[in-house]
């Protein structure tokens, strides 16, 4: 069961802002309404508030395992993309955060799911 | 013949704006002028309507048993690219929806036709 | 329904061997259990019997058109490889012939099947 | 002899804004100062101007006879890419086109020369 | 937990040789040790007995059913090569069985392993 | 008009055996029934007979311009691959010669054909 | 241990702006909690402040040697990034300059950091 | 030695904008500090003035003898980008001019220099 | 230092000959001559002795903690291979063993290393 | 002007047979016709006479300089790859050796050349 709990967090190592990217190429959960297994690729970007404001980033390890926690949920594709970036941003509060989902599809159609909160750093876009 | 009531939908499962993107690989048509089959691509972006507002998403399976009501069609690509933006339009009413799609092409040349509706949203660009 | 009658041939235009090879990519049958559309690539190679000895090649056009008269036939996998195997060795009775189809796949499995008859002509495999 | 008189066309089959794009990948002509055949590729994007406005869009066969014609044309890259540019403005009087031609080369340098009309349709650029 | 009950097949439709290949990209375990996911590719290649022999082969919706059943297990590379060969073996009795597994990987390093039984058919190497 | 008399030769510069092999990846011919163009690769392989026994290689650019004489030629794709062979054969009689040539298809089928003369040097093979 | 000292400059060669990319694809440094190597792809950018105004550009050999003094040094992804930034821009008081490290991952995760100082030059941007 | 004499030009056969794009792909020239040869890619792009107002365009034959004087040159990366930009604006006085170097690197650094003058024309970005 | 006691075995899981291969895409170690660090990929690739006669396998993890212990090792392509070779063959006395090495190389040269002890494993070259 | 005289060469590290291959992939020398340079990628295989019979292999360094000393000299392909299959055979006089070169063509023709001296060594064509 997805469990937010899992997530650590570690104070933001600098003030000047800076974008991090997390790919895990190794994502599955399952169809709600099938029981079949389905597989994705988790996209996780954001930009932590800074270390002066006491902003904080996902720990590494704790997302793993985290993401790990979805593999025995039936869920929809596009609960797990909401899911995913309401609790990385309840745990970090960033400036701003995506989550993008893509599927390996079902039945000749792939699909890939995008959620945002926040404004996307124009700074970073090179 | 191609069947928009085959469309179903289901509530926008989140408030805040996201965008949902099915890439179907297996689309296939007949020439209107020869019967000849044509293959392409057929990739369809939306945002739907919140879900306080009523909005609604389309249905994944339906989506494929609606494209593959197009295989004893004869049609232009143009027409495919209308067709498939006015089905999905009139079933979702989204805040922007874009159908593209791919032609492996006849004659030595490929074709790529765009259809959209509202206004794209900038912030999902990255 | 497939259909051999549709195939045609031309006398081998040399006495000296040869191979020829023909790959259709836009191959599309249907699933005989559920109607869903099933696609592939169509790999036909052949050494035609010299033409001294009345040996033919498969027209190219013809083949176009045998092979899109599967398009609504609900058949498996290993009989569309043994029908077109079976068809051309009628039509051409060749040195050598291969058919391998190879499948886009259901529920994330992709098949390839391999049906031959005759000797593969081994100076051709650089 | 390039013969814009090949180009057919029909009436934009909607009225509200979508782009066409064609690419011929088998384009040759040949090199006025040598006769030596020059291979490339071209790309021709149009928005045509709505059907309620009389638009119309290139017919994709007489587009392909047409770029044949240039097939014994000694010509250089920048006028076959301004010919075609200016046939097809001709022909359409798009609300924008861009022709763009990319040549194999001569000599270990590659070229690509765009040209257009009118102002590119910023809501399709996703 | 593996099931080899879950497979099923189907007469050999053919008394002539071929061979069939199916790839399942989908394909997850656990690790025996630490409990975490295992992501992998399997190819099962097999030469089935003919029909006038009372040949089998695997049928597909079965086979990825069966797959999906070490989902939950906690087992070793190796293990999970050696145990599809031997339950579809057991299935089939083939003339020729190769099971591969491709293995994400661990620690920066991917591992393959292959196991096979009886004789590869030569003429199908091409 | 294919011309053989384009054709020129060098003497083997080596006694001992050695492969050479020219990629001609902008080859154009007319289709004989509709005129169209044909698009493909011309791939000439060869193992001269050595120097001391008077052999002869191709010309590199005499072959460029030779294989350009096809450029207003109406002739099939067997007739191309057969013509080459025996005229490069003719020039030099080598100990081996093969020749493929790969055409973009039509009608969504690509083909490759494959003629060859005496025996492939086994230990050029790596 | 990482060693900014070991940088050197020159001044720039010119009073026009220009950019400059260095992309290093062997880079190592070591998880500071398991003493395991990391292994990424560290890509510099920068535009340096023009001649006139006596601005410097790294010099390349020596940022190779700079690179390689973390090859021992336990520090995270993150300390990496804003380090060789800090260390760039205190060396060249560039105009612009961006850090990317792109890193193999652990555990299935690829991570990308991306760290900036200045005003990215819009005009370099094609 | 780059000679900029060797550049020749022809007058621009439009008057309306159009952007020309040359890629060198083998070029070569030497370390000035070890005699080493450098090997890159030079990417030209530029949008020539009108023809009306006595714009030019530089000519192919001519920019690849002038690129192949840099052959015996001892010089560093940032010069020849910076003498190509400059020569050929003196050459042609365009509208915009972009000049491109990528090398191959040494010591595992890959490095691209990227020099422009002029505004980039925002209506061929696509 | 290269310490072959860090490489730890399990008795093979099956009498039946398989063939197991590992990829370590993330090795370095130092150049002898001028400490500059060596990057390359390291395949493993072997068939163990059946586990009747009292054979075994290399342990996954062990053998990234033997390959990491290269990393402050000056040494020599060649001795890297018939190293790692050498310490795998002492440790497993395998049927068959061959190791390679493909390293990014230095001044614009790559390298490969390949070797072997014992007869490869024909039935296993599908 | 190439010269053998630069290439040095080192006692072979093992009695037990290996392959050796070296890709230099910045090889220029120039058209003896026309000056224009030439560019191509030359591929050294070998198995080296082992240690006990005083076998030496080529030094990698030594290599490099050899091959840049073909940079002014104007000569064929044929004469380059068989000037350095002879002067490798006459440093190390190896067990078997195979010198291959890739030509970026003229004219749209690609060229390879191989040659070789001794039995290829068949166990480690895997």
């Amino acid at each position: 069961m997805p469990d937010a709990s899992l997530l650590e967090a570690f104070p933001t190592p600098s003030d000047s802002p800076f974008v991090v990217e997390h790919v895990a190429e190794e994502f599955t959960s399952q169809c709600p309404k099938t029981g079949h297994p389905d597989f994705g690729v988790v996209t996780v970007r954001f930009q932590p508030r800074p270390g002066r404001d006491q902003g904080v980033c996902v720990e590494l390890k704790s997302l793993k395992i985290y993401l790990q926690s979805f593999r025995h949920e039936g869920i929809f594709y596009e609960a797990v993309t909401n899911r995913i970036r309401d609790d990385l941003a309840a745990l970090m509060d960033p400036a701003w955060i995506m989550v993008r989902t893509d599927w390996r599809g079902r039945g000749g159609i792939r699909s890939t799911i995008r959620a945002a909160r926040g404004e996307p750093p124009a700074e970073y876009r090179l």
